[in-house]
């Protein structure tokens, strides 16, 4: 089976993660243990089943390097995991830009996703570029490639889009993945305990902070995050009124690419009498996205070989907002969707 | 629909808990907000429609004194929530006492039980007396009441003594309370999420702290309960080698009933880089244990009324060890007994 | 000994805290235990010994009403003790008003200082409003009366501020009041026990949240207050480079006046193995200013009716800024001059 | 100047973390940062200039292995640094033991040390063991070497010992190391700070645990461990029946040499609101011991060349109990130690 060939559009710490690990993955004992993996296989393809045939940046420093050199240039600041990293012949080309309300460099992406042979395209820039998300993924219907939207802009819950991804016979995965293991999940976990026991929820505030540039960014303007992480704390019976939300509550410079989140619950239990839990958590900010990301690419690049254009449904519960929404039967669907995967993968 | 009458067996904290939460909600608005309450009403029943008849104890200081009274008397440091509490007709009495191997007080008991038309005994002694859980279940089929066991002494499991109780007409739910919202639960939930998005445990550890005359008792013996409490964290890719649980940690005099538990679980994400949870829980011990009691006794009462005897699976995931085990349908099963429960009520 | 005539400009959660702080004081035992007072009688006088004879603000909703009304006028936030406190005569006045580059009121101000024989004024405007400070003590010295500056605005700082209190025979006691227990003060000594260790720092953060007007304001404007209290943490063999602090992580509603603050500290030991402490404080935020200015006021009054005016050391402790700067003999000059102070009572 | 020749009695992990971390200071540039490190140089020797000549144990697994390969001998478990130790000449002999009331090995000892020309023995065996201490310093006297005590065993308190090691020229350092950083040291100066700033302390606790020997065996026999931790948290203002102190709240497998405390203090301020601190501290236990060792054997060896005997007030403020007690001007008593030991080394 041949590795997937992935172009990356954004080279910022998940691609960091996402290459480092794949290295070190594959410097383990191939059927010993593997830290920190969810699928060890999806369609037959390992975790370092994926090749980076091309990279997109608009900044300076990095253009012009080979990947596993980029990744390294600042403002990333991944954890460097000291391994022997293969020379890659990719170098990191600059991407589309918006001057002055127009976007140039269309057609540079197109002939180089082109020229690449490139299966599937990522798109990984910074949140809040909507142009951005929309121009790329023309770039990969015109050059025939499929697309993983890391971010929250619309791109797989644009109707028109999707339809134009399931009629050209490519994979559109999206929008928005959801950490490996992030606050939202475990606040939210925490809350659906006490709700489903019958305690009363007085109060709860979660804030999140870190070292790289997105909590810069996101402490400046954080009001749709916040929504939007509220949001994903909502269930039966939960009062949003009673529910605060700091998604960057300080840009910490020596947490470098870590995450660090406080989570506290006040409760009523038996006699009004309270109830108090704190949580912190501490994460590598990237490898949570890495951790996703290397399943979405796998099922983006599996279902296109096997002809499943469009969205797949095994993608669902490692996003924030797949096309179909999230179901009370998610859990099936995602179990079923892998087995049509894996199926049709082995008839071909 | 009459209040179910109810005798105890142990006037702990627990009972205090109780008896004052009762007071509590009965002081509220009949139809307004009751915070800690998981079933408002349970065939029909109020969380203020249990009448305590009367009390065993065998510590001199409670007996003789009115219910009311003998819950403030120490070892018993509940809080006193300061409400102006109706004065009890029932009186402690001596309890079923064991000496030279001897016990004695079984027909005092059963008396006691029989002149005050008591309908359920809720056995709430110290954990470890398996003598007496099994002679005060005698008492209670000599007597004709049901029972409900918030301890892990073995009745409802005894295949014995759940036929009898069945025969007799008579409820039997039990054993071993599951707190309202206990460390092990939220444990339990931490490793689950983990696990569940394929995240690598490293370590974990849980410790559990207090005042009260548990914590004290604990801290000497507590390795039974700590092979309890690692069960109850057991799971599907769970290594239980990985977890270290500590029952008491120590007698903390200043926490009173309250209790304070510590979790720290480590786990690798993507590219074997760490993950770290820290998790505090403050919580008032014995409320944790009557926002539970409150419900199991009164599917006691109104099991028994409604002509189900023996025990009823809408308690089973309120109980550590419910004569059942515990299932994954375990929901919906307690889902249909509630409303089997309910309609039989309506119908009578 | 007569109780000091205070009047207060900023009718906000530190006079609430105030207010119900001595009439909880006076409720109490006259001899008994007194908890948070650092000292219970300065110059002879009690902690209940104040008496506020008016209050300046700008707020509609305030001005009118009496001082015991107007300080659970919200925003105002400070809990409600539920104390029963004593109808006051004086209502809250219109304050100084800065419109279009001039300010009104002067007369109005300087007529009630006055009219009420206020002994002292207790500057306590919210941080940031340099002119109001400035035509405060202008006020302040034309009515003859001593003033307490809570806030970082320059007063006592001002040599010739100083100079015209002191040749006008008034107190001037500021600038900026140290937390009775702040994040700072807990967070310097942590680093200073480290660093007189030898263990190495590697790095630090500190944040703060909480519910009331100053975290609101303090999330958007904090780069000063960044400043300061990164200052507040300086000491020998401290690299600041290593320290984060964020002043407000977030304003959280349900906090109210209570304030929550993170600090985590990241050190090297023998053989560079590492070490890692995380501290968490919760602090009622308005207390924690109420129990510095009960102090303070008392220096003030009782300085100036002992003949001293302008600054005395006595209160340099318990500010961030005073003239004098902090020195290491500090503990030795507070002394001094606090027997200073009582001896001159006591001859008078 | 040479290297201190120091001999060693019983080789746990703070010998593990001396060996290692002397190891680790020697790799880094001479004069270049040194983390973790208090003194550098006393009395010209840096951090690296003990050489251990010899070590006593009683476990099997250990004697007869170099001292380099020992200190990984279960259940020695603090971490391996994974530095290339040097290959030692000394191997690890059978040291003292106490059968049916007969301690054996007496003249073994006193000869190892004399051939090795040891000129410090360090004693460092598990708490406990006052026949021991005894003995070994006797048979320190007798071979003509100083001695460290780490553990509370009572050696440099002893009168006619101390008297002993003054007359016969050598140097007597003990008893009781205080860790670099301990949580008795944190805990300690968090009350302090609240006692100082007059908040009324309420209830406070602290507990300890980690997964080496020490807290296995604390786990059960705390109780004099308790009481000497309660002292350690002694002042002036503070309720000794407020504290609650758990020296080993449990032996957790997976800290190994690591050791986690909380501590949590709970007290009011004015108007009797409350504070609450919440501190974890996690640090590797044995560098705590061994970042004090490096001192304590050094200012041994030096004072000893020096041709001070017997106690040397340089080393009071990192023992729990030296034998001058602890007083207010040990900084200056210490720093005074600490020149005139420069002094007379630069002399000779």
């Amino acid at each position: 089976m041949d590795k997937i060939r992935l172009y990356v559009a954004g080279l910022g710490n998940n691609i960091s993660a996402l290459v480092q690990g794949m290295s070190y993955y594959q410097s383990l004992e191939p059927n010993g243990h593997q830290p920190g993996i969810r699928n060890r296989k999806i369609g037959g393809l390992k975790v370092y089943d994926l090749e980076i045939v091309g990279a997109f940046d608009i900044q300076e420093d990095k253009i012009g390097k080979p990947v596993n050199e980029a990744i390294f240039t600042p403002p990333n600041n991944y954890i460097n995991l000291g391994l022997d990293l293969p020379a890659s012949d990719s170098v990191v080309e600059n991407g589309l830009i918006l001057r002055n309300g127009v976007v140039t460099g269309h057609e540079k992406v197109v002939t180089a996703l082109k020229q690449t042979k490139a299966e599937v395209l990522l798109y990984s820039l910074p949140t809040g570029l909507q142009w951005a998300a929309d121009e790329y993924a023309k770039c990969a219907l015109e050059a025939g490639v499929g697309l993983v939207n890391c971010t929250p802009e619309v791109i797989a819950r644009n109707e028109n889009t999707l339809k134009a991804f399931e009629d050209a016979g490519l994979a559109l995965i999206g929008d928005d993945l959801a950490s490996h293991l992030g606050t939202s999940t475990l606040h939210r976990e925490l809350l659906s305990v006490l709700l489903r026991r019958g305690l009363t929820l007085e109060s709860t505030y979660q804030l999140n902070m870190g070292g790289n540039e997105d909590f810069r960014n996101l402490r400046e303007v954080g009001a749709s995050k916040e929504i939007s992480k509220k949001n994903a704390l909502a269930q039966e019976g939960l009062d949003l009124e009673a529910v605060d939300v700091i998604p960057s509550a300080g840009f910490i410079k020596s947490l470098n690419d870590r995450k660090v989140a406080y989570v506290n619950v006040v409760a009523r239990g038996w006699a009004n009498t309270p109830i108090n839990v704190d949580l912190k958590l501490e994460v590598q900010d990237s490898s949570n996205a890495a951790g996703v990301i290397i399943d979405l690419v796998r099922i983006a690049g599996c279902s296109q070989r096997a002809g499943k254009s469009g969205f797949n449904l095994a993608a669902a519960s490692f996003l924030k907002s797949p096309p179909s929404g999230h179901s009370s039967n998610e859990k099936e669907l995602e179990l079923a969707a892998f087995q049509e995967l894996n199926a049709s993968i082995e008839m071909a």
